[in-house]
């Protein structure tokens, strides 16, 4: 499984010096690596961790003195993060997903497998539904009657995939993944409590009932192209439109987005983030983790909220906003400056209530 | 598939004028509807959006001009949302779910099923399980031993039922939802941190032990008619007593609910809301999205807790709370007013402090 | 399925008096325990509730009067919650969980089970995986290419466990937790929104791309012994080392633990909380319920997170924080306190400009 240093370099299109025929196993922590790993050691910060190891080779800053570290080899990366991404590539085990079709596999006769599709143990497989080239579908996956999917599709174990869900290229499914639940969506015939406090500001104002009916979701969910919804999360289909997830967006674990939800293009929804129904997102918005949206809200393009946000307004394209309520960074940052202040605020109130009392008794 | 005006209206008790013999395929947004669609502008602000559009038929507000809009036929709702019930019922396309008894499916001889049960592909049903007439349960579904459930249940893809869990009629369970798992309860055999930290106000006063032993769960979980829990959704069985959900309450997404909680009749709990341990709800209560809370607390009937909320406290019926820690809606909405109007504050001080100032140099 | 009053107190190392040969059945809350029920009456609070059942045998506080409570037979409990754990074990009911291995479980040749294990009907194991003595592991679960699991484990249905997992002993799973997912790991070639956001304030200066390239991970997943993780919980792996969880700690249901995350030993990480990636934990670290941690932080040993609190910053050991942003403990709690008080500060400061501006008038 090793590769040289030369050849590595060579793939990712990177500047390599020293010894580049060394072999080397795997890419390893500055802290952890050994003589057979490649240190990363992409920022300066890394250069005492890394003189204390017995690694031969490292991933280094541009101006690093490689010699000076004691290194036999480096590569050189000028944005750390983006050449993390070819260095794991480079070096990622051999895929656990499986080759062929399991025999134990029940596909529908009328469902459209491609011939190089490859389905685990235990999948199932509904009616009518089509499937492109080169999906590795995971045991205990199941994909409801109607769904289409695009060439390249990764469906980990237990992925459920609803009724009419329509998803495009290179889509990929983390375990346990929900897509196309019913939307949750409950009338009463008469006034419920959400509406009566909305209206007369009580929930007493409601007539009481238990008699939810559910309005049902004809629409389903359709996902663009390089999307990836991640394990455990949960997406509903819409109630008559489609809830759409736009092309390159990335969703998290435990993520839920509720019915009718528009989010755009290059999107990343971060953890345990949630998106009640009908709200629509821009493009490149980025949802920090455990952020929740409210329902019927617009959200901007280039937004960003910071994790463990609660947002019940709309936000303008381009803004910053944090907190619950949220609000803008600076107007937010500036409420908690002030309110860590507050214990100055309420003594110099207090002084400032006797000097006055006490000037009106002298005065 | 299509059906005409005069039969829609008439399925759904509605008042119905113009060509009844209209035929529509299917209901859609005001914006998106087509010459053989159902237009739902059920709202006045629709009425613009909808003149640009195709439709030949619409659902419509009581008052509305249907000749004025290039109507040919049109449907009245006083209320709009509880129309939308009907009208999406009476156009839900045919169910994905199975009709039969998979021949892989494995049922344990001592399961009691009616003649009409319909088991998907590798559901695994265990020994003294029953289920009532009408039943519909996907591919990859697991029931546990001594579980009863009523007629008409809907269980999806995924579900996982534990063991001895009792539930009414018309059960709905999306995708993945887990009901009856063990309690979250661990206890060590002397004081633990976070008991220290409520008696001593210090984490470093507890014994610093790794022995937690587990609190069983003698219980189980007991459930209403017309009860839905979500995708992903977890419910927790009690201690020596039954974690309980009431008749017709309905839970969203990713919701978690602790062991031995109580949750009334007609209740609403959005998505990614949690209820931590031995906590009870009364009645109509409603929680918004991702609201917490904290265990052993007491929550009246006809509550109302807004989305993002974290609640530590007991709160009386008929409430609405918001925030974290949560408070009524009238000192939330004062506490996040005045928040920000701090800015002024402080000013305001500083002025005043000024002014005393050359007051008292002056005096 | 009875056991005598003498029986259980031996067992479980506890004081007992009055008719110890008094056979009961079960456990119950003081105010639902019938004739046949040991009554859990552990705090004086409880005397009132029992004193109107039919219990004739109960668990009391050690000063209790056991005769004047009416009863027959009575345990007395130095420690009540700890004696609930010996209580409910004393009294649980037979397991579920499978006996034997299924003939549809499939099993890969290369895959080393020990001769007692369970596995249920349509369980998935890989190749090269081994499992140690005593396993039980339930339907559809599935364990990917090159997991180790030690001895003791219950994997409860449809967990799901990817590659190259390591576990120590006695593991315990509930149904459809995920262990093992791919990291939520995506960069750009060029500055993205989150960085632009950092460095210069302002997400349009981000270059606009909907080109993310996944980080693959590498790592996988290290869980010690003793450890629990809950219903629905996800754990990804590790980019170029391990995520990795301590000896003894618990993790409750829908918990989220990104990519490269250090969970010490002893933590507990209740319901719904969620950990970034890269962060650390020390040892006998409380979580509450939808706590959230951003990603890089260190968090010290004996630290204790208040439920619905959002982590931005490190916190040195045995800390107490709560609120979002975290702060310490008594931080929090003036800043609560005051804020309540702002609408009287307000009227203060109005009044002291009235009586400021007068003097000015006056003076």
């Amino acid at each position: 499984m090793g590769q040289t240093i030369g050849d590595i370099a060579t793939a990712l299109g990177l500047e390599a010096v020293g010894d580049l025929s060394l072999v080397i196993r795997r890419p390893a922590l500055p802290g952890e690596a050994g003589a057979e790993d490649l240190a990363l050691a992409m920022e300066k910060k890394y250069a005492r961790t890394l003189s204390g190891t017995a690694a031969r080779a490292a991933v280094l800053w541009p101006e690093a003195d490689w010699q000076d570290l004691g290194l036999e080899a480096a590569i050189f990366v000028p944005r750390p993060r983006y050449a993390m991404a070819g260095l794991t590539q480079a070096f990622a085990p051999p895929s656990h997903l499986p080759t062929a079709i399991h025999p134990t596999a029940v596909i529908d006769p009328t469902a459209d497998l491609p011939p190089d599709a490859a389905v685990g143990p235990y999948a199932v497989i509904g009616p009518d539904v089509r499937i492109g080239q080169g999906a590795r579908i995971d045991a205990h996956v199941s994909i409801a009657a109607g769904t289409r999917i695009g060439p390249g599709a990764v469906l980990n174990a237990g992925v459920r995939i609803g009724p009419r869900v329509t998803i495009g290229t290179r889509f990929v499914a983390q375990a346990n993944a929900v897509i196309g639940a019913d939307g949750f969506s409950h009338v009463t015939p008469e006034r419920s409590a959400v509406e009566a406090a909305k209206e007369t500001g009580a929930t007493r104002d409601a007539v009481q009932t238990t008699a939810f009916v559910r309005i049902a979701s004809l629409g389903s969910v359709t996902i663009g192209d390089d999307v990836e919804v991640g394990a455990g999360s949960t997406i509903d289909r819409g109630t008559v439109t489609e809830t759409r997830i736009g092309h390159g967006s990335k969703i998290d674990n435990l993520v839920q987005i509720g019915h009718n939800v528009q989010v755009g293009e290059a999107c990343l929804l971060c953890g345990q983030c949630g998106i009640a129904g009908s709200t629509t997102l821009g493009d490149r918005v980025v949802l920090g983790g455990q952020v929740g949206l409210a329902d019927h809200l617009k959200i901007g393009s280039d937004v960003l909220i910071a994790a463990s946000s609660g947002v019940g307004t709309n936000i303008p394209p381009g803004s910053i906003f944090m907190g619950t309520p949220a609000a803008k960074r600076e107007v937010f940052v500036q409420q908690v400056t002030l309110t860590r202040r507050l214990p100055w605020l309420f003594e110099a109130v207090e002084r400032l209530q006797k000097a006055v009392s006490k000037d009106e008794t002298n005065g």
